[in-house]
């Protein structure tokens, strides 16, 4: 047998799912996680505990692997641009990757390719956000640092310069960018391979809540069919425009005038692709598998009318195993996606995936599960 | 977190997909195998390398488990009672399971709740097998050791009391039953939990090839819905009469004249029903898991209006992956379903997948990526 091994950088739940998805195709695995507690280290066999930020470990780690691939997007470019040196094919490559770990790189290049960006600059300090505020629609404005963030986390919403000197405090530089008024956030999620094959997910609708995650539909309702053209089109642009390489998440505003807007890029398997596990012909951690290894793509194609993933936070209740008995008896057709974590207050620990013909009825299901498992609805 | 430790022995691709199904509900998996080579011990975390015929070896694999299941037989029936006694949840329980162990015990109780079955008895020798033979319609005669046989072996097919000596070589017992005069196999799977929840899958078509099943159609064509019902309630019946706990498969002979009759009991997921893990609403692995916890058991029906199954047996060439190319690229639909098991000619190495809504077509998609795989198609 000459099955490939494949090194995955990151333990967290995106390296837990993609496992499961590599499992059937006979795929070995192996697992860089900072501990042995760590979601995907709990199901892997081959696990070797490890700073992914220590050049020397993660050169000992590519020992063995025929390609690394990532979890998250916080390993230093300048590690990957060394262990490309070495030989090891890394997928996304880091000249692709830093679009995904820059925001200020990212936006760079979005605009040197023409795509459709809220309005942006770097800028320098509570004055210079305030010039950057006149320089458009006044404030509100939105303040990001360029590197380091997720899930809300990195990024503010200030009204006024004097709310504007915490994001300089961690002297990385910081982008402005308009807030957008937007009517809904949409995700156009493609998976490319190395020889260039791609294939696009449906369009989604993105629902977030304090800033993270907490519902997607799919395929986005009511959707311009010419716009989820459009943005399924952004997507495979910048996909081929970078050279990315494995599954790229494009998190768009769909503003009320009708257009799309860049929001942020993810490579790796994204929240908003977690309802193909369930409702897609091929899943989003199974065509990255593919796409890291250069195999032919899996169909993208929905299997069900609808999809819905309801993500699950921590909530008061420490025991989500209880919450079960009631969730499957309830629900026959439920999918439950938990990631082996801790329960703390506002964490993701799982999600949910339900999917049907009739919209009102998946949604109501999907939203019903992951409040009885978070403990917020207890009937 | 209060997440429960399923303990797996044997470390079979049966355990393999039965791990794979479980991560995502959270469930910890402990497996006790033979070597870290075994088809599961390549993907599961926490492995535990020893030999299930050992008492001692059991009890301290059982440990720290919450509910013991199995991916073959083969464990002794008076250890599964040793271990039962020292207040170890055994799922299926050894009451139960020893219908699985034993052919002589089954077709007694099967007979005894009036399940029909082909004509039978213990036979002591060959001269035992002619009279068997002359009480019926004469020979040929079916013989099987009462425990030990899978996939042909431990069944011989006899035309003469000469011919008969062999099987009684083992001085294991041996049953005589008639040849059927069967027009196809026949599967009617459930899954039943402790709690006496089932749940019945759509009866399969199983089509074996040299006494390995080969393929598996879902639902099995033209079945008389009368027959199919008949099929299923036979298959929930027995899983109740015998106690069954998580999956019970029903391997069935048709015959011309339109009844059924039992052939084989196998209870744990079983071949005939892969099909399960892309065609039905939920998997046998993952409902098995649901039931050996005791959870309320998921939705046994298809997603799709036909689903087939192939399984991948070793061939002349032994590496596999360089097959996938080709089959991932002609059908990007195809499931394939590895078990990370050296290639070795005849032996099952794996299985593909596919499904819609045109038979023939569905069909073939399977026999060609099986055949390719194996090497038997080159085109």
């Amino acid at each position: 047998m000459t099955f490939p091994v494949v090194g995955m950088v990151g333990g967290g739940q995106l390296a837990r799912m993609t496992h499961e998805a590599g499992i059937p195709l006979g795929i070995k695995f192996k697992l860089l996680s900072d501990t042995p507690q760590d979601s995907a280290a709990q199901v892997v066999s081959e696990v070797v505990i490890g700073d992914y930020r220590d050049l020397d470990t993660l050169r000992s780690f590519a020992r063995g692997c025929d390609v690394l691939t990532f979890d998250h997007e916080h390993v230093p470019t300048e590690h990957l641009r060394a262990l490309e040196a070495d030989g090891i094919p890394i997928r996304p490559g880091p000249e692709a990757l830093v679009h995904a770990q820059d925001k200020g790189v990212m936006r760079a290049k979005l605009d040197a390719i023409g795509a459709p960006c809220p309005r942006h600059r770097l800028v320098s300090d509570p004055e210079d956000v305030a010039r950057f505020a006149a320089e458009g629609e006044g404030f509100p404005v939105v303040l990001k640092t360029v590197r380091g963030g997720y899930d809300g986390k990195g990024v503010w919403l200030v009204r006024s310069s004097k709310e504007a000197a915490e994001p300089f405090r961690a002297g990385v530089p910081v982008l402005a960018e308009e807030k957008v008024d937007f009517v809904r956030e949409l995700a156009a999620n493609i998976v490319r391979s190395p020889h260039g094959q791609a294939v696009a997910y449906p369009v989604v609708e993105s629902i977030q809540v304090d800033g993270v995650c907490d519902t997607v539909i799919a395929p986005a309702p009511d959707l311009d069919p010419e716009l989820a053209g459009q943005a399924q089109e952004l997507a495979l642009r910048i996909g081929q425009e970078l050279d990315v390489v494995g599954h790229l998440a494009v998190e768009l505003f769909e503003t009320a005038d009708g257009r799309i807007l860049v929001n942020e890029l993810a490579m790796r398997p994204h929240n908003s692709g977690h309802w193909t596990q369930d409702g897609a012909i091929t899943s989003q951690f199974a065509n990255h598998v593919r796409a890291v290894l250069d195999l032919p793509l899996g169909d993208p194609r929905p299997r069900a009318k609808w999809t819905v993933m309801a993500n699950v936070l921590g909530g008061d209740y420490p025991d989500m195993y209880a919450a079960y008995l009631h969730c499957m008896a309830r629900d026959p057709q439920l999918k439950i996606h938990m990631y082996g974590k801790d329960v703390k207050p506002g964490r993701k620990v799982g999600h949910v995936n339900t999917y049907g013909d009739d919209l009102a009825d998946v949604r109501e299901r999907a939203a019903h599960a992951a409040g009885y498992l978070r403990g917020t609805i207890t009937e």
